[in-house]
């Protein structure tokens, strides 16, 4: 139960990681069996923002940065910092000066649990972050946690190294040793879905489509033609 | 109370919804009296969104959209679907390609008391939806529901055919049967608002153009040169 | 306990506003102790939303808007209406056609723990608002209240005449009295911050930079190379 | 849509009323298609709270008790006041006098989207209350509403004369012209409930008693005997 | 702006302080003028507890008690603990050790903007304390903060002597310099409300009583019999 | 990624789930070093609930108890169900009826990240519940999902087998194999806690217990005998 950092971690094929990216997070979500989604109020701070990563885990107290700090040198170019505060809270853990450090050690985005500050800084960066407010509270550097343990985020288990999407849609997190695995049922899905949008598009309904016409009348949905007065 | 698909119902005069559209959801709040407004957490999901249809309702249970595609089929074009779950979930109920299949048959926009996905997909299409939150947690087809009865949609009551006005300010339910009425009203506020807008552009005080200062002596509002130390 | 209007307040100097309005939330927030700033939910309601003014403060009535009439009589150029209702809601107590007379009073701009609406419009102004909700939800002008008073807003306590900073990361309130102090402390924090930019820019770790390897050390944090399975 | 009070409204028969209360929210909601349940923010003050009543409804200005006591005068013993504000408050609408008042008169109970005061006085009376909130804020008596017209309660419709039944569980409402059918399934419900007790109690296993184990090989949900490590 | 501790305060007149809790919340926030409410999220631990104490103000880190432990020294008898952290939290920042050490130097409870722990032992003791949630999550001592300074808790400003009053309703706090004259108007309104009680539990109206059937008039209130539909 | 009930698992030992017990909640978070709280909306439905327990874990669709019928059939007396929907709902997926299989096969209680139903009944058979909503909202038998497989449960992450503690400050988790260790520095914190008690009882401070006082000056706080104006 002490506080460690550990320094080397295994992480998913890079290219697994791209294609990961490049299917998005819905994609992904129904690939893995509909697992590994964070709650849904950790959003984006920018529209535009998207990532792809392996994560690199940090535990902290709220309110103090400190491990965060520590967890940047253990990262590779690639990574994205993965930060879940030992208890809820809002405050700005994270902002434009810890995110030029991160980019100047290729360190691709941050998934926060709390608030992030400099918003405006991060936005002109392109530097992308889910967090679950934004709040210019800043931090002290005193406490101890750890880096590269398993953690609790937005109500999803990451282990480090476990790959991390992110885009509009919000944050879900692929286990590394499942990627490829996932990689390629998310292609298989956005192969099937692609010939559904062609059908769907040409006007043909989902109740034929999916056949769920004999759904609705197994579950006793009636037809009416116009509701009469009750 | 057995769940039912209603094919027919009665619309409003599309010229009338066309110039509720126009005069927006804050005007049209205003002059039917202050009700029909959805709760404010109803949120467009992109900046731009606006929407004025006819509500083809959908009454479901959370987190299955076997009901939503069978709304698509009764839909004519013209009409948003107004998505009631039956109890408070944000999973995402509706995506891109159920979005392609509304297009395909004229149908405007969603309004949806729980949550989308591929909201950057719905954003590109410029398909306006209102919604509760953004997640991408897919859905089931099992459960029944009913389309076309009367809901209630974020604390507001929405019967099939009533006009749905949505826009940056939220959205508002204006009943069928009074839709006319209800344009005349707000077209008269608008021409009254333009009158005031001069005025107040000009300099003009609210509390001389709307005769307050007689309210604020019988109120005992006290008028002070200055903060005197307690 | 009376309801009243104060005519005059003192108020910072202009250059003074100017400058803590350069430096933005964080670095006035940090460079004044971590003091003053409101509560995260108070969110601009645009995105390039940036102002630095003199408060006008606002105890009224929620959902009801008369006291903010009374206000702009009393404002200056280069005001912001700082607005307290003496209860929780979420209604829209400011439009449009307020922030046209504001603006014809020079009044810069609107923080307020309530809602506002026909937000399209105010955007499409360039009228800066942070408020708690959207919502079309009208209001009265029907309740006494006062203007220039001490007020509590969105957790922060506000004097007539303190300084208004908000941006993308929330809204901070400067007393008047110390305000050339803290935009001297917080440029000072800007030119010690652009030295740490840099450095941290060219690779610089935050453990080294900060002397953090200390601390992590005297914590009891250890450096593991690997985890092993527990 | 003017404001009015409407003096004679259709009730459910008292003997209906009395069954309907003592199977309890739960039963009720389930017997009647898992309809007209409110929202479960909706909370009772006191742990013993009950109501089987008929509803007298107010659409009143949040903030504003005017019209609750405009709508005592109609009441009959036997009802409770459903109150829905056009607009979230949390403020404190009723109290202690208005309790008073209200038993002068037979009135039962309160079911308001708002919140009360006067809590421990209201508990000492065994006044029943279903509140979103307790909140000393007191109101004003100012603002036009409505008595015994259609409202929407915490999500839920409800209709004069209705009869809304709360507990523990919270609050759900029955349609007034189906009250007797309800409280015929509900009692077939709660006998067959009966049965299922004493078969569960005596140790057998529900996925048995419902024939569940088909359905979840159906599934595909596998059994195994013990975990095996990844 | 450096943090301190100040040793000595002015307290409200003992007899002036009990007066005020045997009046209760909701009384005295209506005598002063509707002032001064915490915001109704600050709940009670247990339905008995009473309050009426002289304040000490403790401005704090949240998830740091170092202060709280340093202000039990300056209390003295009949006062009770402020603690306002500098942002939100929700951490269990006070305990039955805490607790058992106030006691000692008859401190008379606890209003806390943030989380408690051990609140089985807290009602077991009779220790009165309302706060915004309970949670078992520890703290640390290595913050700097500051007591008996001007604090803004749960939305009300609070100063060091102020006099605290709460109960099942909530907290609301009256100025040190105007609590005798509070007091006086509390009992005046208590007087009228006697009153009140007797003729509303007689039967009387409040729309007769209070004189409420000219407003409604004047607001344009129709009573109609019965509900035609429409 | 296939669902999968898992028959058998290794629990830890009684004596030391008893001890567990015993210490409460808020002890053996400290005990373990501040980990494996849940979030403190999680609530026991009655103040007296108390639970030690090995969890039987469940992971199921929101508004669907199918898998909760089929966890019962794998427990063992001296077990408690954890029950996390893969999203958010306020649901009532349990209730009486459960409660009382439950009972039959030694089941102690539930911990369900949803809402419970015929909490009045809950109470009156004493079975312990925490939940974040209590809601009468029920749910159907229709969807697959696991037992015994990892969860993570209102931000905590939940083995089968892992210990579950929960009392009136919420509820807390310890991994099985940790949890003889866990007891062991629980019984240890309970003992130091005693002579801490016994020295605040007597008055001591805690600034001089705890030796803070160096702690204040080394952080700057200073010590000032009465406020001066600002």
């Amino acid at each position: 139960m002490s506080h460690r950092i550990v320094r080397r971690i295994r992480r998913a094929d890079a290219d697994v990681v791209r294609t990961l990216g490049a299917q998005g997070v819905a994609t992904i979500h129904e690939a893995q069996g509909r697992t590994g989604l964070m709650r849904p109020y950790m959003r984006p701070i920018y529209p535009a923002a998207r990532i792809a990563a392996s994560a690199v885990t940090v535990s902290c107290q709220p309110g103090d940065n400190l491990m965060i700090h520590a967890a940047i040198e253990v990262c590779q170019p690639g990574d994205a910092l993965v930060v879940a505060p030992t208890s809820e809270s809002t405050d700005g853990m994270f902002g434009e000066l810890l995110a030029t450090s991160c980019r100047a050690h290729g360190i691709l985005g941050l998934i926060i649990e709390a608030g992030v500050r400099d918003s405006a800084d991060l936005t002109a960066m392109d530097f992308p972050v889910w967090a679950k407010a934004i709040s210019a509270q800043g931090t002290v550097k005193a406490s101890a946690g750890s880096v590269n343990v398993d953690v609790v985020c937005a109500g999803a288990f990451v282990r480090p190294g476990d790959v991390i999407i992110g885009d509009q849609d919000g944050v879900v997190v692929v286990r590394r040793e499942a990627a490829a695995e996932v990689a390629r049922l998310g292609a298989a899905r956005i192969e099937k879905e692609e010939k559904s949008r062609r059908r769907l598009h040409a006007g043909e309904l989902g109740v034929d489509f999916y056949g769920l016409r004999a759904k609705l009348a197994e579950l006793g949905v009636e037809y009416v033609d116009e509701e009469t007065e009750m």
